[in-house]
């Protein structure tokens, strides 16, 4: 048993209880909050903190993490064919897995504990294995590209094949804290054939399907040129929203595509740095909001960012609804809900985490307040610390389903070191083979 | 003698040298840089470290930082009448005084070694003696609104003596450290006869005048109702642009204003989550950068952000024009420029800091390059790591003028604790005497 002890808690449960209390946490579940007469195993430390549902990222690229810092400058489809797909090409095993874990530091380092992950068409296997041993939790899956294309594409049948093997191993999981999801990676990458194969398979084994849509304007425009429909009208002909179907970005999405996303509960995941940084827009997402569409927000990739970081995407993506919709946009609660709970939500795992309530798991992390960007803090709102103070070196301490995996600058299923050494000799390899410097 | 060994110097020098190379300081100067057969008294060890001129932050108002987190989701105007102003007036010395502190703490920690500060209309004695005794390089003013206001009004005459007398008592102390600016709040706050009695004294004095235009599309709406002209037309009126000007966010600045500012090269300051946060919208700066303006790049104050965090601002005001101006707008390299040397140049100060070069007073910031968020860093280049990776936590070490401030998560001249116990008073004595809560 352990017992978080001193510490506020911002529930984040539907009444949206901030208590002073203790939370109690028995295996991977939260067990008890506030006050009891048990004797804890290990009690940890909380005062001057906020304890805090985990932030959940929705979508993410831990493939990518190796290539930071290699795509600045460049607008979305430029960035993925000059850059990122030569590169990601040029992956080998043990490179995908270090990328990965090097993702996952920085991840567990600033408060997520779940992602939802896009890996590359090639040695998936890798991402797996750093996520399971990592103890984040994470639905991952390959990426699925069968367009013909020089460096990245693989024949249809191969490409479901190797999917469904992936997932065959890996769905499930660690009682079901790894899961798999079908990554086809966007309609200009996956022919017609696939996507209905997708959403057949999705349907049958009830994955979750993840891909981008209407991302940058010329994306939307070449989309409509080549299949001849929007982007969300074409997945909704595919099969794809008889299913669970998370769309990162749709910043491009018109009123008529945000219908079919609201009336067939598509998960949305906005992305805002990314968005800013490949040119791309600002999504809209008081008025998803408002609609009552479901999204989560989420870093993307390292390449795009350049970091992983939950705190800077939320600062984020409250601020920059503001000249859009006016200063009483994207409320801070608001967005911290959107940031834990929501993104919960879309990936249907919101009856197991995205809150502190007892018979939940235990994905939760401590922020610390000490810090002079925070004082003083007599007259301030929690909400509003967490989303417009708050930085990620304030997280002291992250848990997954009752596990400790960061603690007081040191991540406890990870040699850091080791996985920074081994990175930089990865990437040399890597861009070495895809020669693109 | 001080000798900074074994960093990377990002000397933002006229040729945008970045060399592995030793600073040495002598008194506040950069005395040597590269290899020397001198012995220093002080060898600061700079491995893994980048070494760069500190943040110039050209707007920011210390008064303001005891009211972080008290003014979220206001618009600029409703901002000022409902929560500002009534603050501020409630402010008395001790309050001024930690506020200021406060502050300086936060700028120091997080790398900015200059500032341009507007302080309220009273008890700017309080902000000079922090500002002094901190060691922070400053150019600091008392308020001026003479329009009659329920709150925050001073008579014409009085306001300016007052004025001229803070300039005769902090001008030039500390060799220059510490200068006087005269600070108008805005065109709806100050008579026209006061504007003319400052361009007069600033003319007069040599001294910089800093104020606020073209914030919000209101503000613009209502200065042209009152004034018949618009922001910079009326300050070009009054005689403003003949000497030193300073004029904070020019959002909505007019393609006219704009070569007013540029051919009587008035420095503007870009504060891109102050604009966000107060629903302003986004101010052009890809186009100042195109018309040759002198701009930097600044924090606000704390209510409106609700951080001083300069690394949190650069990143900001390079993503932001991405969208608008396209990728390539806006380059990590020419944003850390506007964050240094920029803010340097706008201010007069260009031939005393902004750079790391032989002759100039030694302003300068450690930052580290060990943290995950970094990795890997092969092929990175310097200024993107600056610009799109690095967190205010990097800075290991503030130097202003060859002095040590801040190093290893230790503040030098300030005592942290008790600011911000003294803080917590102050607040509460002022929210008290405010009564808006």
């Amino acid at each position: 048993m352990i017992q978080i002890t001193g510490g506020t808690v911002i529930t984040m449960d539907p009444a949206y209880r901030v208590v002073q209390a203790d939370v109690w946490i028995d295996e991977s579940y939260i067990v008890h909050i506030g006050p009891w007469e048990k004797t804890a195993d290990v009690v940890i430390q909380a005062q001057n903190q906020y304890v805090l549902p985990g932030l959940v990222q929705p979508h993410v690229h831990l493939c990518q993490t190796l290539f930071r810092g290699m795509g600045d400058d460049l607008d979305l489809l430029d960035w993925l064919k000059t850059r990122i797909w030569p590169l990601e090409a040029a992956h080998d095993f043990d490179s995908v897995h270090v990328s990965a874990q090097l993702g996952i530091a920085e991840l567990l380092r600033s408060g997520t504990t779940t992602i939802l992950d896009m890996e590359t068409v090639s040695h998936t296997e890798g991402a797996f294995h750093a996520l399971a041993q990592s103890g984040i939790r994470a639905i991952a899956g390959k990426c699925l590209m069968d367009e013909p294309h020089p460096l990245l594409y693989e024949p249809t049948e191969s490409a479901l094949k190797e999917s469904l093997d992936l997932a065959a191993a890996w769905h499930g999981f660690d009682r079901g804290r790894i899961q798999y999801g079908l990554a086809p990676r966007f309609a200009l990458s996956v022919t017609d054939d696939l996507w209905r194969l997708v959403a057949e398979e999705a349907g049958r084994r009830h994955l979750i399907v993840h891909t981008h849509v209407a991302e940058s304007q010329r994306e939307v425009q070449e989309i409509l040129a080549h299949k001849g429909l929007l982007p969300m009208h074409h997945l909704h002909a595919m099969g794809l929203t008889r299913g669970r179907l998370m769309a990162a970005h749709g910043v491009w999405l018109t009123k008529d595509e945000l219908t079919i996303v609201r009336d067939y509960q598509v998960g949305l995941v906005h992305c805002p740095s990314s968005n800013l940084k490949l040119a791309s827009g600002v999504a809209p997402i008081s008025t998803w909001q408002e609609q009552g569409i479901s999204f989560g927000i989420s870093a993307d990739g390292a390449p795009c960012n350049n970091r992983l970081d939950g705190f800077e995407e939320m600062r984020l993506a409250a601020l920059l609804q503001k000249p859009l919709f006016g200063a009483k946009s994207m409320l801070a609660r608001t967005t911290l809900t959107q940031a834990t709970f929501g993104g919960a939500k879309i990936l249907g795992l919101d009856d197991r985490i995205g809150s502190i309530e007892v018979g939940k798991e235990a994905d939760l992390i401590m922020v610390s307040q000490k810090g002079v960007h925070h004082q003083p803090m007599v007259y301030s709102d929690p909400y509003s610390q967490i989303v417009y103070q708050a930085r990620s070196d304030d997280v002291s301490m992250t848990m997954v389903a009752g596990r400790v995996l960061y603690q007081d600058d040191r991540l406890l299923t990870l040699d850091e070191e080791r996985v920074i050494g081994q990175a930089e000799k990865a990437i040399r390899r890597v861009a070495d083979r895809a020669n693109i410097l």
